[in-house]
């Protein structure tokens, strides 16, 4: 491994960084991205949980707020050997010398994470958020947790005081669908918080009947609606009637996480005769599976008429080491993507829905291959369908960057979602955000120094991807201030 | 959206529009794009109306010129929300006053063509063919169409002056093998007419039994051949009468687009049988695919008897939108790719044929997947094969560079097709073979300033791409004038 | 083709080749491929014959060192329509004349291998280990021959002697399991010779029934193991002997060419029956895949128990052309990708035990589509997982670019496997070996400029990636020189 720095190598974030570094690429770039880098967050689909901001208490330790929640960060320690019960995923919270020594082991293996997007986020965090001035490494480790638990304590690192400074307009969690959403109630009563948090409809489980769990839940969705489910019929029903309850509390969008994209519509008599069997616990695998993907077109259905925009992430293979799974449960980083056909799959859906004027749907991926094959086109014909940014895995530089290259010749700026954070790591999202903006200010370059876009166009075209577009996929509304 | 400029932007054409703009690269690519910017065009596959080069009627408004019949342009205004009927799509012309509406439809949403290779073929055909000199919006969109719309009227913008003043040299069409090519057979005999306008055998129809039309084109094909088409033998026999026919008339190629690339060879009886039962309606769904694969290795074998270049595009999900294919027709935007497979689904033919030193066999794709994976390996052994350069979808810069780099690595540039604009758009012909030429050059400059290929080479290695390749895949002979 | 040069053209190598141009990276890349440009080389996997080794007969010409062993060579030729007995291929050694045919026949086309890594290599070769001074062609083909041919005379030209001059330090050759590896015995019992010389255990045809030598081979295999495999626990135990025996000579790995990825694991009992059924030539292919796939979860586990490192390279279909396989035999370059899948494919092999402390598991790739969507995603969970480096097509300049750039972002670099030359072309190792190390100075530099990287940690990074990866990943002990 060689080299041993004679000094502690310090910790600086460069005001250039992901800009292109040529000549030509680099002054349009900056001026570019200072033309946005302070406007407000929008962030219309994640994973932070609501209490958070609705309690406000201040975050345990640097170890439960940047390591276990993060599975970006615990499965490459995890792939270095480290246990992910030393990280403390699985186990609640860790004890002060516990979450310190897992604070250590990411600290370690600082090199490990070289090149990666988890590395430039949490350069950002920590140098930006808390301050912290020396590279991490197993030297450095005690004395920035340190640093970071002595900021948590203060008032300016609660929540919602970070969120203010986050300078997050809107904010997106994701609900299950028998949820009260009493703390964004309670958020949006609070005349002294202005940001929005939204709930998202994340209904999967109830929409699976393969899955153990589904007759059970939906049991609890007739309990939660008030409408009894015990025939299909009435199953829709309390779907529908749940979606309006969300609508009712802010929400935008409905959000789908599926195996495939692979939609049909069944007739009503098959659907209830599926719905029954399913029930009793006798469909078969084909007929649940047939009932699965009848129920994503029927989500489309529901959004043309109640105007939730719908989003769709398939093709990731969940917990893919049993013993992981049975020892941590899921999301834990040993979610693996697999290939996604999109174009046959979707058809029967977007034949039915896919010119209704109050559709918005929004297509992620994690398979690059459908960008330009598939999702380009299809966003480029169908109104409803929008290209959504780069997802998990591929929200990177080099992997934006291609997603820019392989979308925009087919399907413009205009028709792509916006950035899309998708993050339970709450400090990352400032860096996320900036990084997108980073990124699409260096696009937006290279097309101007080829004389592709006048320089006065790639201005409206970055505002219109930090502001424009969330605001018009996700029917947010409003300007931005 | 931001900024409203206080004066009218202008329309502008930079000279190193497309090549690299960093100061190593970009002289580079200048010297080798001079020296085949004036070559003449080779357009070995297109779509065209041969009679607009026989009749040589003036072009009737700038909307049924540049919008109605380019799909690529009304997808997006469609995903915009903008009605297909409204931009004279399946409506036949619009008058004076819906194709003045329909351009500026286009003008109002020019800044969704942002990055697209559509809005600079269009700005490359408004500032270099019609001389427009401000950029398209809400308000410039009646002068610029009045500009266009008095162009037209002069001698100099019909047709065979355009096809003049663009420098084609050779200008395939694309023709149904019943076709009469009257027009052809015209325009070769008129000695006042230089540039060659070869037909292009396209047998598709013919050649799926599954077709609702395939039996009544069958017995078309029989009465046109004088052959009856009545067994499978005088079948083959009608379609080689036809193929030859088409020699005759200067076809150079028979093209193929396929749903996907799988051939199989079946033996005479067995062929002969499903030919019958087809005939008959009672060929099965297996049989007719099978009948489908068995004829294009049959197009194989004759291309190794009468020397008609082979072409092959799969992987298109046509009319993917059943309510607008109802209303509008094919080819009108909703066409959308699939993945593709070459390797095993090719074998039976190249098998059979791949080395027959007769066969040229150009493989295209939308499948970017397949060109570092399939298609240059395939054309890096056989030498009946080349790969075809990207196509529609992937006709554009960022996709262009991409096939480079992933084809040239296995394949080399000898193996490649030479640029092919596949348009109907006719005033685009010349922006698309010079951007081809700027990005080769480009591609080259890379090679260049690595210290990969001398600048002497990257000079003959163009000239080769825009002249040599073509002229040797399509067999077409003779040398540049 | 234009321009005739009026002065031979020279061949020279440009310290710089293959470094980024611009001025902003060249200079960091410059340092970062200084520090690593001497270091010896490790090639863990690779096809030189251990004979050439441990006889040390001089070459006997440089068709047969240079032409006839390489299919990147031949199959470009091929393609080109020189017939592959021309060159050698399946015919053993050429006399001298048509040694020097086939050599002109390399230079004539020398044109054909622009932009390809052949080219690259090959310059190389004549410019750094023979002294060439001028550009292949018709014209100089026969001096360039005779320069090489005397060359391969002198003592400083013979096998060691190169491998001394290349600064090899470890090179692996690729074994039948029944080898008596007593050329790596002699190599290693030599005193006098320093590099280290291991075999790998290659069991491809041992492990599926379906082949029609499969028979042959298993009751060889007890022969040679004096095991009886005449029932499935004797030929899984004569397995793991000649494993034992590999170790024992100083093998470090086990390397699979599977068509594809799949594993199962069967019970004790099914696997019995089916290898019982396939001894007596009545298993179904079903059956046959399955035993297949069962066995090379059952090469993991022994993996685990022996240490070998495990290899897969799935994905090409073998001996494409049938005629070319029957006339020259396998590895003539008629060899064509296919895609492949590892996600679900390998889970439950992985699950089994992917996370394992004594197995390391090396996934390559032709299918460049699995790097960002599911190898790099396993290797960052995995502890077992690393990417393998392109291998085959894909190792080549821009292919192996986009490999770091799609790999990086979700596995970092510690997660990748080193660099591997799999070749079968000697003089070319060293040539590979270095555009590796320049492409990684590349990669690098990128990151530097765009300050995602101190310089000091890309100093460290291209270290691990030239001499610890290698070292750690293959389990070659030991510290650099």
């Amino acid at each position: 491994m060689g080299l041993v720095p004679t000094t502690t190598p310090s910790l600086e974030l460069h005001p250039d960084r992901l800009l292109p570094a040529d000549r030509e690429r680099r002054p349009i770039a900056r001026r570019l991205y200072e033309s946005v880098k302070d406007l407000p967050i929008i962030s219309p689909h994640g994973h932070v949980p609501p209490s958070w901001i609705s309690e406000d208490t201040p975050f345990r330790d640097p170890t439960s707020l940047l390591i276990t929640p993060d599975h970006y960060i615990t499965r490459m320690l995890h792939a270095h050997g480290v246990p992910l019960s030393d990280l403390g995923v699985g186990r609640g919270p860790l004890d002060d010398s516990a979450a310190r020594a897992a604070f250590t082991a990411l600290c370690t293996h600082w090199s490990a994470y070289r090149g990666t997007p988890v590395r430039y986020w949490l350069e950002e965090e920590l140098a930006g958020i808390f301050g912290v001035t020396v590279r991490p490494s197993a030297e450095t480790a005690d004395a920035i947790y340190d640093q970071i638990a002595a900021k948590l304590a203060e008032p300016g690192f609660r929540p919602r005081a970070l969120m203010d400074a986050f300078g997050i307009d809107v904010l997106a969690t994701t609900d299950d669908p028998c949820d009260s959403l009493d703390e964004h109630a309670t958020l949006a009563a609070d005349s002294t918080f202005a940001p929005r948090v939204v709930p998202t409809f994340r209904p999967d489980k109830y929409l699976d009947p393969a899955l153990a769990t589904w007759a059970a839940d939906v049991d609890r969705l007739g309990q939660v609606s008030g409408i009894d489910t015990g025939d299909y019929a009435g199953y829709v029903a309390a779907l529908e009637e749940r979606r309006r309850y969300f609508v009712s509390r802010g929400a935008v969008s409905a959000d789908h996480g599926v195996i495939d994209a692979v939609t049909v519509i069944l007739d009503e008599a098959e659907a209830s005769r599926i719905f029954t069997a399913a029930r009793a616990g006798t469909a078969t695998e084909e007929e649940a599976t047939a009932l699965r993907r009848h129920m994503l077109s029927e989500m489309a259905r529901m959004s043309c008429e109640d105007g939730l925009v719908m989003t769709i992430h398939p093709g990731v293979r969940r917990n893919h080491h049993t013993a992981t799974f049975d020892t941590y449960g899921p999301d834990v980083g040993c979610d693996i993507p697999i290939s996604v056909e999109y174009t046959d799959s979707l058809r029967p859906l977007l034949d039915a829905y896919g010119t209704h004027p109050n559709l918005n749907l929004v297509l992620f991926t994690i398979d690059e291959t459908v960008y330009s094959r598939e999702l380009a086109p299809l966003a480029g014909f169908y109104p409803s369908v929008y290209v959504g940014v780069p997802w998990w895995f591929i929200d990177a530089p080099e992997a934006i960057r291609r997603f820019r290259s392989a979308v925009t010749e087919t399907a413009g700026f205009s028709r792509t979602s916006g950035f899309i954070d998708d993050t339970r790591a709450f400090c990352s999202i400032p860096a996320r955000h900036d990084m997108s903006r980073r990124l699409d200010a260096g696009y937006l370059s290279e097309l101007v120094v080829e004389h592709r876009l006048g320089e006065d166009e790639a201005h409206e075209a970055i505002q219109d991807l930090v502001v424009a577009n969330p605001r018009k996929v996700f029917k947010l509304g409003g300007e931005s201030r």
